[in-house]
């Protein structure tokens, strides 16, 4: 085989055999193929796409790369949860614990802030000490002992996933409903769970902001899901304006910190508690995604939640001293006010413009070297379709960093819109696809 | 400026400026921008094409990424001529003696076998000591002392594109009409010609096999021309079967010898002679092409051509005696002669094939690394249209290695087809576009 022919054969739209995808995948694990046909292969997948069965191919030789994660000896169900990513999107730090605080078993690997939107590895190391980095064997352990585990992606897992994304990401090849798909589900089907809710997020501040590519890829997860015998549900979300009202990635902790207490935050609240819903629907124990959410809504309001976010927290090194002093409301030293200039009804919170500027204050990284400034961010006074007097205060600017609050400064100008009508309400939950 | 997001925008199919242009191709010489990124750009160029004002860019940053000639100390007008290449196309190894013995001065720049297509240096190079390698320096005074120069691509000339075309060849990105455009001409308006003639292959043989595409490529390449001051003429020639009958490197140099001796090969000669009218015109000595292909026919019948020819093979370093010996027949160890399973016509020399069979033989490369037997190729015994007797010999192959012999025959037999009916002629000149 020859691997200038490949690409010429999906370049010019022909469908590859499951053969031709294991020497592509395997020549680049083995440094056989080069980084640049590499990325000019994804560059043609970019264009061409691949069909269903390619997909499945790709999805199994990625997850075939390294090794895979057996949790049968568990005998309760296990189901996680996967976002496309977005601005605010904390839901996983509420779900983890809500999920598995009902015996369900959520054996979670996530990811790192990408481009606007955060990543909730990001998130969990804003609590000091805490370690995302456990090997496979502690990995189990962890979901053996306390029924839930958060952590990233291993060098063990998925490898292959690993370099292609990697490549990738400065390549201008990300966007493509087929790559998306193997990198999640390669990485998804490794890590042993039975069953798994999509949260795929529709909007200006998604990482695919074109709706019918949304969809696409929802179904496409749920088929490649079902291909490999794993139940999936995806839920598709509004991702226009943040979710919630902070943004960074301790001011997110904070955030799930009054939600597992008992705050209730409309849009988080109702996302959350619709994909901790169906993850429950998922396990079996019950026979509908409401009486999955009713069940959710009880383990925060009883604060069994909340308790077990601790013992993540715990288990996993954090320091429970300093996440139980959250109270405090922990800031940075440098702090910007930004206060209306007229008065009339918020109208747009354009997430991908305050995700940029949060990444501007340090929550996000630039370039691989760019360091995380954990209490950096953006605390939201306001939502979509609120009031505002003129000189009212519209948001606040944590950084540590002058120059990058000028430049967040004018990305949330760029954000916020108001306008003297009330606009129409946005749905949150767009569909549920089984 | 950012290299991911100049890929996202031709990706997106949006305008390059001349800036952000020269941004990728600087950085990719000066090695800040990566083989990969580099190869996922073509790609999406590849799909999304460039516009005139991009080509023009791009070809104008590749030539000035190099010196470039400058011949106008010459008072005499220089002309060179151009093949997109393929099989059997020997033409530059006549018409260089012969329009530069009219008093216009050639200065070639030429490349080797590419795919299954032969290439000007290696069949110079099949005559022992020919040296195709004369720096800048040597190169202008060969044209200042015999009035041509047969040369390689050097490294001072349009490394840009010297860089960009290695990775195109092991990436698919070949067969772009901007890519291909940008990378012929960059070359020749490094070389010093005032005017140009191309010699567009169309049919199974040629490098761009697609009419459409073929024909769009010479488009490109006039307009390209006169944006940079450049006189230009297209011929679009057929090249579904072989030129002459005579396909390898030495081979082809016999043939060319046959014709400047006075051999008449019918399509060698009206290709040849057609393309030699064209750049006598181009020089403004004659008024129209056909006035230009009787000149050159009678630098033929005098005997100039030849006699140029030896000039140059002379200046070069390469071996008159060896050459003046062409009557012995040099041919290689081993030998297949084919012969006709049937009467008939013959329907179809497909030069894909045939080219491909010379590939065997020894004529080409199929890795870097691989060795060129000078002696080795195929000679036809026939051509489309003749009339075949079942056991008539129908070619002959030539290599030093019997493997090959097998390949090459297997490759020979689905490339020539016999019917009972006389096949419609194909009209070898198709077009000339000015």
């Amino acid at each position: 085989m020859n691997i200038i022919e490949i690409i010429k054969k999906k370049r010019d739209g022909k469908t590859l055999s499951k053969t031709e995808i294991e020497f592509i995948i395997h020549g680049y694990l083995n440094n056989k193929i080069t980084d640049y046909q590499m990325s000019s292969f994804l560059m043609a997948v970019y264009f061409k796409g691949l069909n269903g069965e390619e997909t499945f191919h790709l999805t199994d030789v990625m997850l075939k790369s390294g090794k895979t994660v057996d949790l049968s000896f568990l005998k309760i169900p296990k189901v996680d949860k996967h976002s496309t990513g977005g601005v605010g999107d904390k839901t996983s730090l509420i779900l983890a614990p809500q999920v598995a605080s009902c015996g369900i078993a959520v054996p979670m690997i996530s990811g790192r802030s990408l481009a606007h939107t955060g990543g909730t590895l990001d998130k969990l190391e804003s609590i000091p000490y805490f370690n995302v980095n456990l090997s496979i064997k502690k990995y189990i352990k962890a979901l053996s002992d306390i029924g839930v585990a958060m952590i990233g992606q291993t060098t063990e897992l998925a490898p292959a996933d690993k370099k292609i994304y990697s490549l990738r990401d400065v390549t201008a090849t990300v966007d493509n409903i087929s790559l998306i798909t193997a990198s999640i589900m390669s990485k998804k089907l490794a890590e042993g769970a039975e069953a798994i809710v999509f949260d795929v997020k529709i909007g200006c501040g998604a990482n695919l902001p074109q709706v019918d590519l949304s969809v696409k890829l929802a179904k496409t997860l749920i088929s490649t899901s079902k291909k490999f015998g794993k139940k999936a549900v995806a839920v598709l979300t509004d991702m226009n304006e943040p979710l919630g009202y902070k943004i960074g990635n301790w001011l997110e902790v904070e955030e799930c910190l009054e939600v597992m207490s008992g705050k209730i935050i409309d849009d988080l609240c109702t996302v959350n508690n619709t994909l901790a819903g169906a993850m429950i629907y998922l396990s079996g124990k019950v026979k509908n995604i409401d009486a999955g959410i009713k069940i959710a809504e009880e383990k925060i309001s009883e604060g069994s939640t909340l308790k077990k976010f601790r013992e993540i927290v715990s288990y996993q090194g954090g320091d429970l001293e300093y996440l139980d002093d959250w109270k405090n409301y922990k800031r940075t030293k440098k702090k910007k006010i930004i206060k209306s200039e007229k008065n009339g009804y918020i109208s747009e919170m354009n997430a991908l413009l305050i995700g940029s500027a949060s990444v501007e204050l340090g929550c996000g990284r630039k370039t691989k070297e760019d360091k995380i400034v954990p209490l950096a961010g953006i605390i939201l006074n306001k939502k979509c379709g609120n009031l505002i007097r003129k000189n009212e205060k519209l948001c606040e600017l944590y950084t540590d960093n002058t120059e990058s609050l000028k430049s967040a400064e004018i990305l949330m100008s760029e954000a916020i819109k108001i306008s003297a009508k009330k606009p129409k309400q946005r749905k949150l939950i767009l569909d549920i696809l089984y």
